[in-house]
């Protein structure tokens, strides 16, 4: 396999799902979502036409606003080099978030990152189908050095110096294979959101978690944050379904201020939560410390990140002792480069990296990133799970499988996300067939 | 003049001002901005036919994805009433930054916090304009109760409450009267960012200095961060310019990490800066925090804001003691709400507010709000002084008037943001003529 060619064209589409129509995926603050993703193609001149495939996601209603994002960044993909990418990926990365006058829509942050996420993840997967291998493997077979690279340093030194980082990752080095076959046996331990969400009716939260039960998973998340009496209840059930052993984790999505927070969460306590997810807004480090300090005593933990805007952010939530768990994105953070950066922050402060996924495509992205991180950053299991929810994966080409509570580790070259044709099709926001036959339906739906 | 009326059309415009070709707005990170805006226009159904006008700032490339953003908030903007929001403002800025599924986008920054900010702005302009008073007079005329209602509480509650606050605004009200009186005689102090791009020559620093001087200006500001030998040099041509009673502020432009922040001011502290503005990531909290803690011994403040992304970030910014001066940016908060909700937690933490400006308008909109804020909420002009850059305000129809280095208290209805037809036409990219002209003159120019 080779290394050559250039990008030669980006395509960028709206695709869109009306997961809305069910309540999957309703919590205190995002009541309807329709899960979107902003979806890029990279076109290459290789004479084996390889594409790179790449997404990121949002919840309906401004994906469109993603895509022009993303299509504003094409002078800066057009005619990159793939073995300069994979050369120095931390270079590209710089150049691709650089731009002088589109920094000020960030700087790394909302539209213009996630935008980024998209093109740099699809430049990864072009990578590794170039040279063959599952996202994961290409990452584990990267060196030390090779890894520091990948990361913007900026506004991190403080925290981590890339010399503390490549003797970290030397360290594990020697052992990375133990840790490979390791995977490759067992696959890397998930957690279901599917039975939770805050649209259920108890007998379904009942069902769900046996099946979940069934289905080899320890760990179940709820979510809460709209109705305290409700909330309580519902743990109850959740708590009785899975039995005294198993891990139940609630998530709140950002609806609490800090005091409310604690004093809320404590009235859960009875039913052991592991942690408490997005307590408040994802933007208060600070606040995030005072409820972890708040909830501590009880034996509940503090996670949160699915809205962290960037690496800044995360390095201050370590830094200010703020959470128990950190939750990465695949597609805020702008990419593999900076998912790893946060990796490498989080093995620094021995807080254990626990991805969030679910919506589409994040699932089959953060798989990936959870097995490098075992392998080659953290080098532990312990308090590691990563989510996973059973929905919209029978979109794409390679779906992840989860089997026993774990993530298979993946075979097929790239990072599984490569949409199938007839998904990307009927699903394309606002004229594809799914989005013309529920206007029909539907004349006012948006 | 009556509360009558309800939005009937949103008008977005893409303008942008070929800044580039001077040196003018040249800094460290940001190396060859073209101002823009985002211009918004509110149609209503009134017989007078009044229309509210707001923007938001850019700096070129990217513009057209804020303005798209803005066309995304029309659903929730056609068919507000002008006597709800004049009632509620609080309830109208919690509805527009409240859609369930745009808020994935932020939430509360970046792009879509850009765009909620030239559609609030632009509410705001027409309510002043309906009542015939500039926008700072129809702030000072609120109520404490209606200013509270203004804010968006969430999140803020642990660093202050609507109760404080309220008592905070009564105390003041009765002397508001004294310090109206006061603005309208001698205006509100602003200081110069004119004379020390980081482009221009030290002659030309020298020159513009001595005008500065002439112009009554006191205090004075120079971009840094690019070459430490030539910040020393520039920063003592400045100093030696302006004499040692006169003030220099520096402004680093999210440059350096922490240590190096700390270790460069350092070897400019002979030239006395009153602060060092943007030494690093404008989302750091603590570094901004640990940067405060190395350079205050020195005499030398830590000043912030003007990428600061919401009011959840300024608190933080105060809880956490990392700023001397707090710069809030009248477009990248939310609008007129949002900055208000910071001027009540400056106020808390008694940090003064410098607001942020120069760009494109953002003269025309912080005049308002610092005249608002020393009457209502600061009560105070101890370390107060607004930025104020002269060009680009010949595009306006009531553009701001700096004299004897003072911002004279605007007179006319609304916000001064209404551009005036020609220049809207002439500089709406990519077809006004200025654009058509330059890509004549330079094909290549994007």
């Amino acid at each position: 396999m080779s290394l050559s060619g250039r990008i030669t064209d980006i395509h960028v589409h709206d695709v869109r799902f009306p997961t809305s129509l069910a309540l999957d995926g309703s919590d205190a603050m995002n009541a309807d979502p329709d899960y979107s993703a902003a979806y890029v193609v990279l076109e290459t001149d290789r004479t084996d036409g390889l594409a790179g495939h790449g997404l990121t996601f949002t919840i309906g209603r401004g994906n469109d606003i993603v895509a022009a994002a993303i299509a504003s960044l094409r002078p800066l993909v057009i005619g990159l080099s793939l073995a300069d990418f994979a050369a120095t990926p931390g270079a590209t990365w710089k150049h691709l978030t650089g731009d002088s006058q589109l920094r000020w829509l960030g700087p790394e942050k909302g539209v213009i990152h996630l935008a980024t996420a998209a093109v740099v993840n699809a430049l990864w997967d072009l990578w590794a189908k170039a040279v063959d291998k599952p996202l994961w493997k290409l990452l584990v077979d990267l060196s030390p050095a090779q890894i520091v690279e990948m990361v913007d340093w900026r506004y991190l030194t403080d925290a981590l110096t890339p010399d503390e980082a490549l003797a970290m990752l030397e360290k594990l080095a020697p052992t990375r294979a133990t840790r490979e076959a390791e995977i490759l046996a067992r696959g890397y331990p998930a957690y279901t959101t599917s039975a939770g969400w805050l649209g259920y009716e108890d007998e379904k939260i009942r069902r769900l978690c046996a099946e979940g039960i069934e289905q080899g998973f320890t760990h179940f998340k709820l979510k809460v944050g709209a109705d305290r009496a409700d909330d309580l209840r519902r743990a109850r059930v959740m708590r009785d379904a899975i039995g005294p052993d198993r891990a139940m984790m609630i998530d709140a999505n950002q609806r609490w201020d800090v005091d409310v927070a604690i004093d809320w969460v404590t009235s859960l306590a009875e039913c052991r939560p592991l942690w408490i997810e997005e307590p408040t807004s994802p933007d208060d480090i600070l606040g995030h410390a005072a409820i972890a300090r708040g909830v501590r005593p009880l034996g509940i933990g503090v996670a949160t990140g699915e809205h962290c805007q960037n690496r800044v952010m995360f390095k201050q939530l370590l830094q200010a002792d703020a959470i128990d768990f950190c939750q990465i994105d695949s597609c805020r953070l702008a990419g593999v480069n900076e998912v790893v950066a946060v990796l490498l922050l989080a093995a620094k402060f021995n807080t254990p990296v626990c991805p969030h996924a679910g919506g589409v495509g994040l699932c089959e992205y953060v798989q990936h990133e959870s097995i490098f991180d075992y392998i080659c950053v953290s080098g532990s299991l312990d308090g590691r799970i990563t989510e996973f929810v059973d929905h919209l994966h029978e979109h794409f080409v390679d779906p992840c499988v989860v089997r026993d509570g774990h993530y298979v580790a993946p075979t097929a070259p790239g990072t599984n996300i490569t949409l199938k044709p007839e998904s990307l099709t009927t699903h394309t926001f606002p004229d594809g067939q799914v989005w013309r036959d529920l206007r029909a339906n539907a004349p006012l739906r948006s």
